[in-house]
């Protein structure tokens, strides 16, 4: 493994090791969280804190099987635009597009990169065509369909 | 908006509005809950117990600003294989390497593609070249890095 | 191979073998179809009326072998719009261009793809350029050509 | 138009008229056809006897709604072989494989191209990477899917 | 190899054996080709003039090494347009630009394809900056450059 | 235009005008080129032998018009190589490929790039699949066939 | 190696000696040359005169190591224009932006091609989103990071 | 303008004055850039030595005009490996072919890409085919060549 420097970071390895365990489960209760890490629980309240405080926790998720809600089709979509500068518009307009769930300013070919959840294909083509496609400044999209999703999991911290 | 039919799943309204909620927060109380949704706090319960064994649910993750923990750099990869039969030994191989956070097999022209986090451009050289180019059967990767990501959320159910 | 589930599909195993039949022979005769199936001629009759009625039947054609009677080139379209906007005024010019054959709304690169069959290269050169590129809003097309054409069939129901 | 020349054609005009006939419903009675081209029915007979003599008709089929009998799925595969010299033992394993219903050899950058019917995205992903990638020789395949079929029709020969 | 056949076409075998010569060496004699070909020096005068009636013989050329001469860059060029409908005009623009010794209309990705020779990569770069890209509805050009030129010569006719 | 400096070659501009009235027709007489030049014959004798000695002069070509001896598929084949290391060896196989009437080692993404003239479609399948592609070391190619050649000349030399 | 003809260069072998010296350090005093090249230091004296004179030598560069002086990101940049006519008032406007280091007109499917300097991500975001793609004319830009310079020196003149 | 933040830097205003000096002109004496900068020769000397210290300052380098001294030919070159785990080998082979000016390891489509310069376009076709194709494990190579240099400069520190 290459050498793992934090410079510069307000966190030590403590803070860590409670992100890492809430990470992987939001509803840890915090007595549990002390109990496992052998500190008082005081201290996973002064810490949780300080890191929702510097902006570090950005919240929880419940993670839901998107499958057995109905939605079926997950796409990635690699968008070119009519000229970059009306990118700033363009990302209001598709923030407006529920069905984008991740959107990315990327290097490489593509002006911008998202990640859509639908419903099954015609959704896809009605997301595609009438709400993406009638975003003014978007030329045209390459679409690819994830047909099995292998790993999705969170980084790991320590 | 086009007709929203959710033929022959197990789950009703209720059950919605409960997903809804705590995939914006999943600390939520069942009290704070079933006070919004003018229910009994069991009427959670039984709910999110029916859910969880469905699979519904499948966890809860605590949201994490990537870079105020030193991960910097979010990039996409394309991956190209050698034969497309050694899919299934590949994604093994690749499960073992912690910074890949996503892996889908997709249709268009890649054979996989990929999500990374990584702390900064060197950690992204050893990763790309030392580990994932280096898993047997990986003829070439195709990359782009996320300059900016402009959104983040989930799937809106309702 | 995988299990072959049919959920709440309106038709049985005896609608398919009589699908089946038909697939490939249109003009078999209902006496024949009975005889091999081992049910009454009525029963046919009644089946036949059924999937007709449900818009599982759609007709028949005849087979015609496309280079006997003139057309020599078979050729496949990828189509770039200019902007996705325009996609059902494309399609509606697109439907009086009768050498079109088929016309898809695909995920990938292109905008939409085409499958058409023309007499001659010089047909074909007519047919790209002064018929589909003269269509409003078509950007440019990607043609390439079939050689061969090693398999043409029906799907096989069962 | 351009001047539309079938030099050395076995066929006149009568031919065609009953070919266009039969190619939009090839289940008409040859009395119903000889009464709308105002000949006798032995003509019908007579030239239908030539044309399936000569090749130029090869059978028939019934046309069914792929989706209403559980077949959602009609993707497009642009197909890389490994070297060309291949291509004769890759056609013969890929007839094997029921869900393609469509081969080409083409011009433009892939080896083949084919079409194929899945049932779903599960279907197609165990036909894409168990079946057609499992192929010797077979490099890699490039998917798009079909999201709305606009044109389906046969040429119009007259 | 594949069977040689030439279907109504107005040349016979010795007419072959006639061109078969010139197009080696379109200033051999007359009476040399009698003398080897073992037939009057009227024969050959009479089928010449034939196949220039025909059209089929369209003249001659000095074949001079293009570097001697001081064009030491050959290149070909994929030439994309805005619209294809403007098709036409661009082809009368580029006939005006001398350097253009071929031009055709392909299959493909590319609109137009097009081989130029020049005197060097400063004489290129106006070539494919200053007069084609200047011509109206092209909107960008894709150049590969000749290294080495391993085969140049005619078709074999027999 | 950009200025034509023809340094360090050893033609002057007599030399200029004979190549370019011969370059149009190879087969004037020089008593006509002599005449039209105003100077002697002798002086075009001298010049061509020096110009032939040099090697500037090369041969000669009858230029045969293609589709009307029975070839009327003009293509264009990008080839890549499995190695570039294995590119002289593909040469001397391609030589004896008669169809390719042009080679080319080119910068881009090719390996190299030729130009084939065949009969038909069938003719072109088995030049590519059977003998193009049966060559060691060839991985694929890229065809792109030419609809219709709308310039085809010599360089203008002044 | 192939044989190294540098035909009407101005410049004798010391002259390349002296410049090859200096190439790798340009601050080399002139005695020090001398000595190495057992010369008089007048001598060097008039070859630099005569170099500078001619053009050749163009300046000297202090080399300094980006990275540590906080420019972290080297990334490539294939630019396409709108119209290729554009160029010379996008080169313009391109020379305003100081993180370009260089810029080239290239052969190949790119308009131009750049190489430019960043601080980070973030500033790379900022100088391709609203300095690059803000120039008027530019459609979009396709770029490529530098994850590692595994070579960068001068060529060698001998 | 974004924020210009330097966290960390071990150098202060001063020493970006000097460096900023010097990056254009190596030669300029310490005395001169005293005098400019309004401090002591011997702050310049110390400084320098510091900047040396810490492996800021790397050398100089003489500025030569490529084409004045023979080499008329940039090329950038995208190179494709037949498997990435081979990079450190391929790195080594191609540091020992001088033509190669630099060499990255980049994101997007090419495992590696190249600057390299020649005398002219044989020199080119050499340094490809025989020496950067011949390395082991190196597949395929993209070349696209400079026609115009528009903009070549160091880094405007301040």
């Amino acid at each position: 493994m290459i050498d793992k420097l934090r410079p510069n970071l307000e966190i030590d390895n403590l803070d860590i090791d409670i992100l890492s365990i809430l990470m992987n489960d939001a509803t840890t209760a915090y007595t549990e969280i002390a109990k496992e890490l052998i500190v008082s629980g005081g201290t996973i309240h002064v810490r949780m804190k300080k890191m929702q405080d510097l902006g570090i926790i950005k919240g929880s998720n419940l993670i839901v099987d998107a499958q057995k809600v109905g939605y079926d089709i997950c796409a990635f979509l690699g968008i070119y635009l009519e000229k970059g500068s009306i990118y700033h518009d363009a990302v209001n307009e598709l923030k407006k597009i529920k069905e984008i769930v991740e959107l990315h300013y990327t290097t490489g070919g593509y002006s911008m990169f998202a990640k859509i959840i639908c419903r099954d294909t015609n959704h896809l083509r009605y997301v595609l065509n009438d709400e993406i496609q009638a975003v003014s400044g978007i030329q045209r999209t390459e679409t690819f369909i994830s047909l099995e999703e292998s790993i999705k999991r969170q980084i790991t911290l320590k």
